[in-house]
């Protein structure tokens, strides 16, 4: 056995490994959650690690000699070895903050929930009522449950009352604690029944909600008070499973293998869910336990994924998804290890096809494309881009394999849009990039909206052709080549920031990031085609994903991700997909809706339309092969007057 | 640390304890399971080992110095020692025998599900449908379960179908697995909707059942064909409890304190239920996966302790259990811990109060006492005698303290009904005992009725007087008294039937019995007189238990167990609590009957009923105080003819 140290920001474990072991897997057997979305192919060069003592043996190429950089995928154990790997190296689960924003909230979550509840009705799934019971004699004997039940028959008018094993297990103890008086809260399961969630002393809160999104890249969440609706605290990781592959293609591959489903349940469940749902909890300075409803939307595969159901039929012809409707499911937390209430209600928003999952079905809810006559299309930036297309008398979608570029995966120096995110850029005549940082002075990454930008800049002030290649005649000391002439652009210089290392984009970040863009561009089109439509019919345009909240509408079009239609058409509605989780939470009704919307909602299976392809490629170029599509292309004024303060 | 040696049948065990350890305690922390009724209070005498070498240090006056026979809960290990525990110390549930007899379930079981049948309709729970689905294409692309759902909709009338997430795991591949053409097993929640229990390729058995008595002392169950209804085997074992404590007052003690609670649910679960199902399907070649309805009735202590509820409200006025009615309790496999299919339907008999448990609701279904104008009787001779009276107008019942000795515990050489066991009993001029064994030619134990026969008999030929004490003026070798004046008498001799010991009673064996007795015609003395009613009143008399096949009912009267009216009017019912579980689990109206059944009866509460002590204390003699309620008391007869064959 050899011994490595690796060394993790604050933190340095020693462990044996095998001669010959991959080091990549030696590091995760470590208990470190380093980032490999290629899950060790050598190919997106995530799993950088820096050598500082001894020496491994290579596979492949790649390696920064000057700075001791290797790939860990593509390395073995050879030697006891020190190993340093970088905090842009992990993934950031165990990061997580919680974020309060009341003002956010109002705009993002209440104002929505209000207007649906004003045209639809509210209705709550728990609902509490308090019981004074006798205290039982030898006269007046009935069990437990028995007089709780009376109670609730007699109050609420239900014949039948439903209570499972661990609250029955607690009841005795809890009645003579609580002197007979208790609150009890429940859910109707029909007309004529109840289900009982949880019995409490009186005076308590009735208790908590989770709502989630679940995305291919990140989690988030948000939890909520049950007695207000009110948003207690907001909070979003990474996806743990990224280790095991970037894309729900590289992940369904992972879980056919040996023991892989089990693995990736419990890297989105133990790594992602729950420690949010702790996190939440421990800042508001609640218990897991109380914690009583769970609604999550996710893609096909992440649902699948999520309960445990063999996903390889998601990636086969004819692509069939082992559920879609999720009504009349009987899943536990238990069943999917959750940390919270084991009587929870849990509902997972229903999902239309293989590709259009819970977090579209739930993500029209906030999109309200069925509210009005006008032609709506809502596009979801996710690792799986999704459309919807309709109005108040059809939806059609379509979806389609973007990557995790969007949400900052597979860019060198990408993230997620919280503290630390450049969300948006503009580069002056000096070539020099002014930055807008969410929340903190110093940037630490790029986040989807700042990517937009930057690439539209870039193009913009002419470092980079329509290929998305630097060129090579203009000096500048923010672009660089590497060995094999592959150029990149410093966006933060180290200097200037105080940080350890520049923050850059390179050509092959752009490339990713240009097919990402020109994948949802030509799935958008060919969605409007399928109905003898054209971008100029719409009439509103809503833009959603955890893209970042301040996306610069004129560059997206610049860089031809988005149709050269009226910037004033476009709305950026945020994470849609946790907006409906958090409704369908609040609302038993949104829950229908969403279960409705799932049902109306025509799929277009894009993988076998004819002409995408073709559309792809097409879209593959900054803005698009044709240019006669993007009129306004970089003619378009105040190109950056969405960046709202420069550094 | 002290080595000991423990040995036990076929095995020996070397443990390293502390120094002063309690030996019982060390015994079972080497996973023995060794008998002790009382837990340690050194009162029953069952916890018996052997010092082979070494010593241990006494604790009270009990040492069989010749034998080296020790009481292990009353030693501490000093040093290091061999002990052997015999086979008559250890519970047996290690020795679990599956029974196939398909006469004797005819008479027992058949012909009443048969006459129920006849009577309100076969319904039964699970029915099974085959479905030819087609294949999924391109154009036909719903998801697995979407297209399971459509097909039971259209074929069965259902708008609702209900599956589980364990199921949904299975679903993809089992589809493929068998082109589509599956069976699919469910049962009707109500008229609109279905839960799907299981879903397996076509031309499979529908599934298995398994219905159970949880006694407090034994446990019985037998395994269903859920095409046919018939029994494919039937076992029982000690309930594992039984180390924890003889009745159910000590097992709520025991619960109440530490993890009590939790190794009372393991003991019946794991130790007793669980291996009486295994036994079961590994006799059949069926897996355990396969069973899909688990019925079971038992005491109220003992339903409590099998769903980890806390029983201590249950033993303090005014005697509360936390439930009675079990309809729309949400029981799982898994909330139990029974190694069944996660998805089984699980339906517990409902009790009537605190001491009259699910075992008499269910019992009162085979004795059939609604069903006739004429007034009868239940006598339900387990740990806690339970007695219900009544006709097609009232049911009245009340419930009271025997004890094991019944089913044989607490008694020295004692035993369950079960192969081996001295079942009946005459005693000769010369005194010895000529015996009817259980299926097999060596006794190994005397069961309930043999006790009946043979405390009837010692008192009929002068060996015992009234009280229960050998009379010292009658010399003959087959009774012995040991240095403190206790007199036994010998049962079965070593020499005759090469046993290793003696097969023998008692005074305190007797004195045990004669309480069990006391308190059971007491009982049902006081619930006719509640009511104004006398013995000769009683129609039909039904005698239910555990005690064995063949109970002399002269005999039961001779001892002043059963009131001496005609004996003609006593009919023997066998484990009606387990007869009870099989009818509900093959028919859902004898399940609704029992259901009703429980909600009908009036419970008179003993305890605090006045004279009921009284009673009991002019019962506790051989056949009673009171002469002149026994007339026929030894005049009877024939007292023997019912032993079918003497060794």
């Amino acid at each position: 056995m050899i011994e490595l140290t690796i060394q993790i920001p604050n933190e340095t474990i020693k462990v044996k490994v095998q001669q010959g072991e991959n080091l990549l897997h030696a590091i995760r057997t470590a208990g470190v959650n380093i980032d490999a979305p290629c899950n060790g192919n050598g190919t997106c060069g995530k799993c950088r690690v820096k050598l500082m003592d001894g020496s491994v043996k290579h596979k492949n190429n790649f390696k920064n000699k000057e700075s001791g950089t290797v790939l860990a995928c593509s390395c073995t154990v050879v030697e006891p070895a020190t190993i340093c790997v970088p905090k842009e190296s992990l993934l950031d689960v165990n990061n997580i903050r919680v974020q309060k924003n009341t003002d956010d909230y109002e705009e993002r979550f209440y104002r929505l929930r209000e207007k649906f509840a004003s045209r639809y009705n509210v209705e709550s799934h728990v609902q509490k009522i308090e019981l004074h019971l006798e205290e039982p004699t030898l006269d007046d004997n009935i069990s437990d449950v028995t007089r709780i039940k009376k109670h609730l028959r007699l109050e609420l008018g239900c014949s039948r009352v439903e209570i499972n094993t661990h609250l029955l297990q607690r009841i005795p103890v809890l009645l003579r604690e609580s002197n007979f008086k208790v609150a009890v809260v429940y859910t109707w399961l029909d007309e004529d029944k109840i289900r009982v969630i949880d019995i409490k002393p009186q005076g308590q809160a009735t208790g908590y909600g989770v709502a989630v999104d679940v995305g291919t890249t990140s989690v988030a969440a948000c939890l909520v008070d049950l007695d207000t609706n009110q948003i207690l605290g907001e909070a979003a990781c990474a996806n743990a499973q990224s280790k095991y592959g970037a894309d729900v293609i590289n992940r369904i591959i992972y879980a056919i293998k040996g023991d892989g489903l089990k693995e990736l349940k419990e890297a989105v469940v133990k790594e992602s869910i729950n420690p949010l749902i702790m996190e939440l909890c421990k800042a508001n300075g609640i218990k897991s336990d109380e914690i009583i409803i769970f609604t999550a939307s996710a893609n096909t595969t992440m649902t699948q994924l999520l309960l445990g159901v063999y996903p390889d039929f998601l990636r086969k012809e004819p692509y069939i998804p082992a559920l879609t409707d999720t009504r009349d499911l009987d899943i536990s937390a238990a069943d999917i290890g959750l940390c919270i209430n084991n009587n929870a209600l849990i509902h997972l928003s229903p999902a239309v096809a293989s590709y259009v999952g819970g977090d579209i079905s739930a993500g029209v809810l906030p999109a309200m494309i069925q509210e009005s006559d006008k032609l709506s299309i809502l596009i979801d930036l996710g690792t799986n881009g999704e459309i919807v297309l309709g109005n108040s008398d059809f939806l059609m979608t379509c979806a389609c394999s973007a990557g995790p570029a969007f949400e900052g995966g597979e860019i060198s120096c990408g993230m997620r849009a919280a503290p630390g995110a450049i969300e948006a850029v503009t580069i002056g005549e000096d070539y020099q990039a002014r930055l807008n940082i969410i929340g903190a002075e110093k940037p630490y990454g790029i986040c989807g909206s700042g990517i937009i930008d930057l690439i539209s800049e870039l193009k913009r002030v002419g470092l980079i052709d329509a290929r998305g290649k630097f060129k090579k005649d203009i000096a500048t000391k923010y672009v660089k080549f590497d060995q094999y002439g592959i150029g990149q652009y410093i966006v933060a210089e180290k200097e200037q920031y105080g940080l350890d290392e520049d923050i850059y984009i390179t050509e092959v970040d752009i490339d990713n990031f240009i097919r990402a863009k020109a994948a949802v561009y030509s799935a958008t089109y060919v969605l409007l085609s399928s109905v003898g439509m054209d971008f100029e019919d719409l009439d509103e345009v809503k833009v959603a994903g955890g893209i970042g909240n301040h996306i610069n509408i004129k560059n997206a079009i610049n860089i031809g991700l988005f149709p050269d239609i009226n910037p004033e058409k476009y709305t950026f509605i945020g994470n849609s997909s946790l907006i409906g989780s958090y409704l369908s939470l609040t609302n038993k009704k949104a829950q229908d809706y969403i279960d409705e919307t799932a049902e109306q909602m025509t799929y277009i299976e894009l993988s076998v339309y004819p002409g995408y392809m073709d559309e792809f490629i097409s879209a593959s170029f900054i803005p698009h092969t044709n240019l006669q599509r993007f009129p306004n292309h970089n003619k378009m004024d105040g190109v950056a007057k969405d960046v709202k303060s420069a550094v």
